[in-house]
This record gives C-alpha cells, structure tokens and sequence, in this order.
C-alpha cells in the first residue's frame, strides 16, 4: 500500500481473544498499553494495543533486519519472544519450522501487540542508510520506492512463462502486483532491451518497467501545503539528501487568508470547489516542476510525494468537499485518506506515482500537525512537551511518549498582522522585533527596510515591553499620559491619543507628533492580540488539567511553523501566550510539517509512526466545554 | 478484490512446515492433492494444497454459512478441524476462544488446505439463494456486488467521528475502504439525505453511497468476447436472472477474421493497436447500453461487468501489445489481469464499475475456455469427459476431477468455412447439413434460403457422407467416375471435374451440368478439413497418451461454442474429429464461455473456482513435440 490510510495497523479488536502459547498473561496498565522489553538491550517502550512490533521497535530505535520494510514478504524480522502472547500467523509457518515456532521465533512485522512482550532481537546483519531529518531525527532509509535491476533469460518454447511471471521470478523476495499500465508495453519494453530492465515498485506495485539500469535515479517531493505558503522539497530517495527546494505563496490567497473563509466561498457557490482544487493543483505542479528542473532531475524519476497539509488544504486537493469542515459541529468527510495517486492531486510526475496524504486527527488539528509530531519526535521523547503551531487556527499538542492530548484553539488572524490597525505580513518593512527601555525605541524591520508596518512577532514583542513598563496594565489597558511619563520619562509622550482610541507610537513616519501618519499601537490592537493569547492559553491550560499535569511538569515548548521561529519567547512567556518556562526550553522548531512529510518519504516505518500517532493523541474538543468561556475571561490578562 | 487474477489463492510453499496443531499428520498422494471429509455428510473430496476450505466446500455443493462470501470479514464460516493440520490465523484468534480454537474451531476462509482434514461443518442458518447458470450448474448467490441502506445519526459536537466513520460503523461486519471518488461527494450526499443513504460496495471497496435505498438495483453484465462474436447477458445480482442478452459481430473483423491476422495488422503498424483496442472497447460499450436499453436498467446501476475472452482479445481490450502471442515461443504478458474498471475496457457503465477479466492458461488457451471449463464444471465432474471448442484454433481439455490436460491445436480456417472453395460463414443461405444416399443428396439450409455455400457443419457432414458412402477412400481421395457411378448409381455422377480438380457437386446453382456454377465440394477442400480434423486428433491424441487413458476410457464429449452446437456428432466422430463414441455421450454445451462469465458474477466462490483451475490445469504445449508431425500425418486419414 502507498498511504498512509492503507498502512493503518489493524487494531480494532486486537484485544479480543488472544491464543496463550508462550510465557505471561495479557495484562494492561489501564490506558490500554502494553510493555515491550528488548533483549538484548534491555530497552523498554510502551505502545498502544495492535502495534506491530516491528514498528514499535524501529520507531524507538531498535533495529531489527529487514529488506522489505515490515511488509511480510522478506521473512527476515526473526525475533524471539520470549514472554507474552504472540499468536502464530500463516506467514510465521512458512518462515520457522515447528520446533522454532514452539521456542516463540516470529516475524516482528505479523506480531499485533496485545499483551506485554518480552523479546529478542539479533544482531543485524547489514548497516541500514540513515538520514537526519526533522528536529535531530535519525531516519533509516527505507523508501516505498525501490528499484531492481534484472537480467532475465530469454523465453522459449520450453519455457513460456508468461513475461509478468518471468520478472516476478527475478523479485521473488516481493509479492508484487502489476499495474495495467505496465502490462500495455511490458512485451515491447522487454523485448527492445534483450531482457535486461529496472523494475520500480512502490509498495507492493509494480508501477513500471525502464529500460536498462535505471537504479541509480529514484526521487520524490515532499510538500508543506500551507493555507498562506506551500513548499517543496525535491529529495533522493537512494540517498536521502534534499536536491532542491522551492516556495510559492498558495494560489488560494485571492479567495480568502484562512481555512474559513476559503471553505465559505465554496458554500456560497459549490462552483468554487473546482477552481481552488484546481488552484492547490497547480501550486504543487509548479512547485514539483521548479523543484525537478533545479534539481536536474526528469518528473518522470519522481515515483512519489508526500503531502502534508490542514484537514481543509488535504481535503480541497482531493477534490472533497470540504463544507463539514467549516460549521459546526465540524465535520471530516475522512480522517484516512485512500489510496491515491500524484496525478490525483494535479502533479504531473510519473504518471503512476503515488502521492502519500498525511492523516487528520480532527477538523482542525491535520495532516500539518501529524508531521509535525512526526518530525519532532512527540510520541517518542519521554520529555514533557508542549507543541504549538500558531496561526489563525492553533493547534496545541501536549504530553510525552507515555501520552499525548491535542486541541485547536481559535486565535483569530492578529498573529498574522491582519485586524492590526498598522499590522501587516511578515515581510520586508515589517517590525519584526520591539525593544523599548524608559528612554529609548528599539525596531527591528524584516530587510532593514524602513518600517511600513508591524507583523505578529512584532506585535507580540510590543505589547510584551509595554506590559514590561507598566504602560499597559495587567488588564490591558494603556495608563494615563501622566503615568506614562513618570514610568518612562524618554517615551511616555508616544503614548497619545488616535481620535478617541489610545495608542503607542512606535515610529514616526511622517512628522514627529503626526500620529495617524505613524505606525503605532491601538488599544483595540492589544486587545485584539488578548483574545488571540487567551485562546491559546485556555487550550494550553486545559491540556494540562486532563493530562493532570502542572505547568511546572513542562520541559521544553516547540513552536512549530514560520512563526514560531520569529517569535520571541522572552516576549511569548512575558504576555502568557505561553507557560512561564525557562527562554531556553522554548524552542523553533522550524518548518516541521514539510519534515514529516520527507520522512514519510524516506521510510515507511516513519510513515507507519504517521498512522500509529492517530491512535497515540487523544482529541480534546474545546468548542463544547462550558467552561470554556469563564476560562477564556480569566486568560485575558497578562501574568504579573 | 475485484479481479480473478486477485482472488488467486496463496500456495508457493504452502507444503512448508506446517503447525501440527490437531489430529493426523500431512500426507500427499503423490500427485499434490489432499482428501477432505465433510462431516455429517461424509463428502470426500480432492483438493490441491493451497485451496481454501471454504471454497473447497462451496466448489463441492458443501454450504458452509456467509455472508462476506469467503473474505474473512463476516466470521460465519465456522467450521470444526477434526482431523488435520489447519494452522490458527489472526482472525480466528477473534472469532474463537481459546478453548474453542483448542477443539479445531476454524473460520473456514481462512483455512489454507495443507494436509487431508476431517472437518464437521454446522448445519446452515440460512438458505442461499441459488440460480441455474452453466451446463446444469446451481450456483449459489454471492456476487462481489452488495448495497446496504443505512440510516445513520447525525453527527454532533459530542460525536465527531469522520462521515466515512461514521457509515463504517453501520457495516461493521465488513472491512471495507472507500475510494476517493465516494469521498468527493459522501459530505454532501450525507447531508442532503438525511444521513439515509445505500453503500455500494464491490468486494472490500465502497465505491458508491446513493441516496437513499436502492437495495432492489443491483445488476451486473456478462460479456463472451469472442474473435467473431460479442455476447452481452444483463444479470439482476438480486435474483440471478438474466434480464436481457444481445450480440453483435466483433467490430475487429475487418482486420482479420482470426486473432493471428489481428496480431498482424499490429505487427505491420503499431497505430493498429489502439485502434483495434478502440474496436474492442465499442463493441463491449454498444452492447452494454443495449442490454441496459432493452432491460430498463440505467447503465449507473451496472456496478460490475465481467468478460470472458481469449488471449489476444483480452490482451487487446486491456491495451496490452499481444504482439508476443502471435509469433513462438506465443508469450502472454500475464495469465491473471490487474484489478481494472469497466471504463478501462471502454464500458461506460457505473463510472467506478469493475470489470473481471477471465485469465488465460496461455497464449491459446485463454479467458473463454477458463469460463468454458467453470460453466462445465469439468474439474468437479467425476466422468472422464474432452472438451473441445473448435475454431480457427481448437482448444482441448481432457480430465475430470481428479487431473485436467489442456492444449491447443491449429485447426486453420476450414470450419469457418475460409479457404474452402464454395465456403462461407454460418449464415443465411449456408448449408449446414448433408445427407447423402446411393440416390439422393439432402442439405438442410440456415434460414431455408436458397444455397449459396458450405459453412462448417456441412463441410463436415459432406466428407462424412462421402467417406461413409466410400466416394472418399481412407486416405481422403475421391474415387473415379466408374467407381462411384458403381457406389451410388443415383449421385455418383455429381462426382466430376472442374478444371484439373475433382468435385463433388451438392447443389446444382445454374443448369444441371454447369459444375463452375454449382455447389460443390473439392479435392482441395478435402484436404483442408483433413488437415484441420488431424490436427485437433492429434491435439486429443497425445492428451489421452499424456493422462495414460485410451479413448475407450472417455465417457463424453463436450462441445463448446456454437459451432459445437451445429456439428453433427455421428459426422465428427465418422471423419474422427472426435474420438469412437455413441452419440449420444457427443454433447453440445453452448456458450460456455458466456455462462462462466455469467457465474462469476453471480458467486464469488465461483470466481476463486476458476482461479483455481489455473492451477489445477496442466498444460501441455504441442508445438516443440518432435513426434507432432509423424502423428499429424497419420492422423490424416479418415477412420475405417
């Protein structure tokens, strides 16, 4: 299978009843977990009941043999076990004799999880490749994409197996399957080539056949479909390394900055489906022919994509309607997408390759966030953390690889400069970075450009200061001009009056004194980014009540995204928007949704993690809590 | 899956180290079947290692309750191992306690047949509904096809699951993915339904949700693609009747009446191919919308079509080059075909009907006679029977449940009544019958039209009665006119000259005498048939030596396609196109290959049947045989 839908592992029932045939009973820790100890290192994980236990090692670390990738077909992930239950499979009878099967020896990749494990596992015989992706992870190489080159001999009339069977033969470490498309010049493409040609598969498909030896040149495009920005990334699936990356605004711009609007302009008019799938389409197109032609590279060589983007950006691109998505009680049509193929998605690359949609938990926590977690490493870090992606949708994930709670909060667009009087994008001439002291404004401007506006990080570090100073209040209110003046004698007249709206200057445009010339800082700006912290801040406070944790018990926050690189955490702390934390455990951690995405490119057991996270995160729904808005309320203020 | 070629049952290694859980050891009889006993019944049958129990069972007339017809999901094919090895799998792990899988408990599905089994099968729940289809086979309901309605709750902030969750849930006993084409639109037809929709569901794939119930609409079509004639049989999959049939010549004719001056014409230009593919697809398409038409049924509630052709005609509608077929060592692309659409093979039908491709046993013995040989039930029929479909090329299958050898022979065109002087089609005006006496010639005419030539069936009955009436000595020469005026006084005098050729006239056209003008048969025209009926005798020859059988052995003859329906059996077996039998054992079977094609759409399990058979075939190739010719000459002659 390609998707990640596809490699979902089956757990429905897994907890039914299980066959005793070596050591322990089944036991649970309560929250339907079980214990996996390895020998011989002694490593010890906890994973939710119907993990595979290939999987469950390899995404903690611990290698186990293996050509095919956990697929069942090269029968090399011989483990022991040596307590709990392992029921014996069809695929474990033909790898083991009856003697090894009653010593507990089998496949890693067929055994569900569905008690405490005791196993062991030997030493590998090869060195897998590995590449460094994501925040510091190691991943091994281990492509859906792969390539064999093969000689056959020749058919004759005492041997007329039929073409398919004699490339089969050649691949009998595989079960593979066909694609139509190959079989229409399989005959011809044999033949023009005496026999000797490259098989590419993807999975278990057979996608096509090249002439000659073509091993050497397999690619793929991982992509960050953003609702402002999309990226891709061009990527050498042999060896792991990024070949080139190109960005481009999302087409989708003109019909509204967010999710929400965009999804209101198709209800309006059903018309406006097509026109911004085709809009998604031809982003990633483009993107996918930049990438390939910087990279030196044929679309033709790219035998795979991966996609990760919001519930709404995933389900638009797929052409479904995304309607559900946008009123409540908020809606997906699927949180597994099926299996589809890069042309499905209007990317004009091999005509067979598959393109891989990253999974949604909900809504609004999607695809972004599951590769996100991925490429952070969450469900496996024993470390309490909190991951924010903030933009005018956050989302909130809490928790270590014991446990993991997600919500979305709505922050509104002030994070984005939109609803900002002088707010602007985060581009050249936007006040990127606010310092002020009681005598003196200090600005940093996005390409040292003279200032045109203010954008998020900007706005955040603004009314971070004034709260420093006391020019706003803790409520968030600005002093008087007195006050101001006796508080900070250099820049207390900057706090002035805008018609009847109290505002701070922050750079004189015009004149000095012409305020509705400058840029500055309304009431109803500082009041705008409250609602936006307060949102976020009750997400956050309420994952850490169901989780029962303090905010003490934090370790480290991980701001994911553009924004979160820009951010200030001195700043984010000093307003609220995040717990009070040492500045140094409040970390970037980059664009770590396209990340996930190359990841699930380069291995299918990261792609397996990807599936496995949907059933790791539990879900809060904050939209029907009635707390929620005396919460909200409280979180308005700043911290003292 | 959709696909025969999917269906197929695993058995690489099936005879690997088996888990001797219950009862006797594996054992063989030497030629790689095993014996099953059905309890109470006390059924005994012979199985090859690898078949599923359940098929087993079904392909027998043993019921074993179902409702997901064999694929593992509804967990009703519980059935008791009482003696044998029958490993335990994942799925009976849930279906079975402990103590029950320790009594041999099995689901039958599931059951890979690796030794002889004692198995007790529980007496039914239900009664099946069962059609006639077939030489007299009851084949009992369960088409890949299936809808269920569902009226579904509302999704709310308190039950958020996804809509594709949520209708799963309603189909719990089945393990079902749903393609993207069904998510494009399930929000909105959800919505604008109340949440009361029909799920369409074609093996494991949903591939339609309607709205609102549409149980009662539930059809198929069944496609004979043969090289001269295309058949189409509409099928209600509710009841298992056909609602309406229809044929039309093969719209390929003009590039060749046989497949190899087909595979010519795309040798000469490879354009050719698409457009005999496009030929092809029309025909199936022309066809569909005219069984749909005359039947009241929209072509949107054809879920799935399945075809029934040979080799190169299948190879053809798929858009696979069948170049390799037409030249030795005669190579296919593949025996079993991808999974594909009905709109891969041009019919527009339901857009995401599929389409069965019967597979091929080898380049010329191919999809028709896979579905003659299901309809006939050759391979679960006890009597020693050859089945024999006579064409251009003559396939051959001689067996009976026990063994089948199959092979193909190169008749040529005689019997289409091709490269025969006065020779034509079975038309109109085609005399088709031929009784000769000492004085009187009598020809049965199609249509009572007035003679215009000889098709096939008369040919036949023309050399029969000359043979018989000793006007053709033994080794095929007209006697001279003395001595036929000697044989028969009355006729012996139609036996004449035209040119430097010998004839014998059948049917005065002009004036008595004007021989150029008449009907007649020729010394040449002998010749033709001599070589045509010695190489289909040779072809049963070597499979009766192949199985170690004599003739006398041999308890009936099928005769498949229409021309099997026209041949008069005493004439066949006079000339030894067929071996010594009363005539009455010399049977015509009809359209086998449509009504095979008309049974896989009915049953599954009749599907898995003729999968099966590719494996229980043996095929036996005749061209490198150094003895072929020395037989074929002295297959020449007529028998005395």
């Amino acid at each position: 299978m390609t998707n990640l839908g596809a490699t979902q592992v089956a757990r429905d029932d897994a907890q039914g009843d299980g066959v005793k045939l070596v050591g322990s009973d089944a036991t649970h820790d309560g929250r339907g977990r079980f214990d996996l100890l390895f020998e011989p290192s002694a490593r010890k994980v906890r994973v939710p009941p119907g993990v595979m236990l290939f999987d469950a090692a390899s995404w903690n670390g611990i290698a186990i043999d293996s050509t095919c990738g956990g697929h069942g077909t090269c029968r090399k992930c011989k483990v022991q076990v040596l307590d709990g239950v392992a029921p014996i499979t069809n695929l474990d009878t033909r790898a083991f004799s009856t003697e090894e099967l009653r010593s507990g020896w089998r496949l890693a990749c067929r055994v569900e999880v569905s008690s405490d494990l005791r196993v062991e596992v030997p030493e590998l015989v090869t060195r897998p490749k590995a590449a460094t992706v994501g925040v510091g992870r190691k991943v091994i190489l281990r492509p859906a994409v792969q390539k064999r080159y093969v000689e056959m001999t020749e058919p004759s009339l005492i041997d007329q197996r039929t073409d398919l069977e004699r490339l089969f033969a050649m691949l009998d470490d595989l079960e593979l399957r066909a694609e139509l498309h190959v079989l229409r010049s399989l005959g011809r493409t044999l033949r023009a080539n005496d026999f000797h040609v490259t098989a590419v598969i993807v999975d278990d498909v057979l996608i096509d056949v090249e002439p000659g030896d073509t091993t050497e040149r397999i690619f793929g495009i991982a992509f960050d479909l953003g609702t402002t920005t999309v990226v891709a990334t061009l990527l050498n699936l042999n060896t792991g390394m990024p070949v080139a990356v190109q960005s481009m605004l999302n087409k989708q711009q003109p019909f509204g900055a967010d999710v929400i609007t965009r999804i209101s302009a198709i209800m309006m008019d059903r018309n406006k489906l097509e026109k911004l799938t085709e809009l998604a389409h031809g982003a990633l197109d483009e993107l996918a022919h930049g990438v390939c032609e910087e990279g030196g590279v044929l679309p033709s060589e790219v035998y795979e994509v991966a996609i990760a983007g919001n519930a709404t950006m995933t389900h638009i691109a797929l052409g479904i309607d995304p309607e559900p998505l946008g009123v409540a009680p908020f809606i997906m049509s699927t949180k597994l997408f099926p299996e589809v193929l890069a042309a499905d998605v209007g990317v004009r690359v091999h005509e067979r390759a598959r393109a891989v949609m990253f999974p949604s938990f909900g809504a609004y926590v999607g695809g972004d966030i599951v590769a996100g977690l991925l490429a952070s490493g969450m469900d496996r870090d024993s470390r309490m953390r909190l991951f924010l992606d903030i933009g005018t949708n956050c989302e909130l994930v809490l928790g270590n690889s014991d446990r993991l709670l997600a919500t979305a909060a709505p922050a509104g667009p002030a994070f984005e400069g939109a609803a900002i009087r002088c707010g602007m994008r985060a581009a050249a001439g936007a006040i990127e970075v606010v310092k002020l002291s009681v005598d003196d404004v200090s600005l940093g401007v996005i390409d040292d450009a003279e200032p045109m506006g203010l954008c998020g990080s900007g706005l955040v570090d603004a009314v971070a200061e004034l709260v420093q100073l006391k020019l706003l209040d803790p409520s968030g209110r600005f002093v008087d001009d007195d006050r101001a003046i006796e508080l900070a004698p250099g820049i207390g007249n900057r706090l002035t009056q805008l018609g009847k709206e109290r505002v701070f200057v922050l750079h004189w445009r015009g004149d000095v004194g012409d305020v509705a010339e400058s840029i500055y800082l309304s009431q109803r700006d500082v009041r705008e980014l409250q609602f936006a912290k307060a949102a976020i801040a009750t997400g956050w406070q309420i994952l850490f009540e169901e989780a029962g944790l303090k905010t003490e018990d934090l370790q480290q926050v991980l701001l994911a995204g553009s924004f979160g690189s820009y951010l200030s955490p001195a700043s984010a702390v000093r307003i609220g928007l995040v717990p009070k934390l040492p500045v140094l455990r409040i970390v970037s951690a980059g664009n770590v949704a396209g990340e996930g995405a190359k990841m699930a490119l380069l291995s299918l057991r990261e792609r397996a993690g990807a599936m496995a996270l949907l059933d790791e995160v539990e879900y809060v729904e904050l939209s029907d809590r009635p707390d929620f808005n005396d919460r909200f309320v409280d979180q308005l203020a700043f911290p003292d």
